[in-house]
């Protein structure tokens, strides 16, 4: 169990979780008041964030190529269109259903995944460019969601009062 | 040079670099009167962060054990005070300075590293939690620095106009 894959792909997945259960406890803190909230005068709203993480945690589904994502229909209103553009948005109650249910079911991908399946490419990059860059494998994705998901979270911590 | 290992350790070393580079990129943009403003109302300001993520970085020599720390007397201010705590603070163009002068040192210590030397434990770990904890290495410290660098680069882009 201890080679050195594994633990690298246990220190990846742990950094990952951290950043959701870091989520997750902010959400337990916020009202839905506060979720609908400019994250600071003039940026994004606190739903419109977690609907942005949801989205990105979901396409990891198809990235990974670990089955067909849950909620594609993210997509359009967290990730192709801004904040405040007129879309019509899931309740905060159903978006953090989402989050919740995604990374439920990604953890469990997760933790069946062999640790050298980590390294091998992503669906994302060609079979010719990996050849020249082997570090562009899922778990190098995983490693710049999770920074992504905290930047996101310092931006969201600003919601609480 | 391709072992897991290295490759683990080059993903690693990435992932902490672009952060490192895109807070370069944003302080780039940013004039000095915007590093003076609050990152939202009530919060930290700019040159209070560019401190903070300055002393944490400059903090990774002693826990590596790669010599001594460049700025030391960074961690009074940026590290164990809060923000407008009415401590004398070093000006933007110093901080600058010192957040460019530690970022390249610690690079240069960080590629003389031989790979496996980043999964042998931390400074501040004891030999016993080790050994039942093989993860807290020094490369899982580095993972959770580029997360919490990633946090605040968050907040710091609210400073642009």
């Amino acid at each position: 169990m201890n080679t050195p894959e594994s633990l690298f792909v246990q220190m990846a997945l742990m950094s990952w979780q951290t950043q959701n259960a870091r989520l997750d406890d902010l959400l337990n803190k916020l009202s839905d008041e506060q979720l609908m909230n400019e994250t600071a005068p003039g940026r994004n709203r606190g739903i419109y964030l977690l609907g942005h993480l949801a989205a990105v945690n979901d396409s990891l589904f198809k990235m990974f190529g670990l089955g067909e994502r849950l909620h594609p229909e993210l997509d359009a209103v967290f990730l192709n269109a801004p904040d405040k553009s007129g879309q019509t948005m899931p309740s905060i109650d159903e978006l953090k259903n989402y989050w919740k249910e995604i990374n439920a079911a990604l953890t469990k991908k997760f933790n069946a995944m062999q640790p050298q399946k980590w390294f091998e490419k992503h669906t994302v990059v060609s079979a010719e460019d990996f050849a020249k860059e082997p570090y562009r494998n899922k778990l190098n994705v995983l490693l710049n969601r999770t920074a992504h998901q905290s930047y996101h979270l310092g931006q969201m911590n600003y919601l609480k009062s």
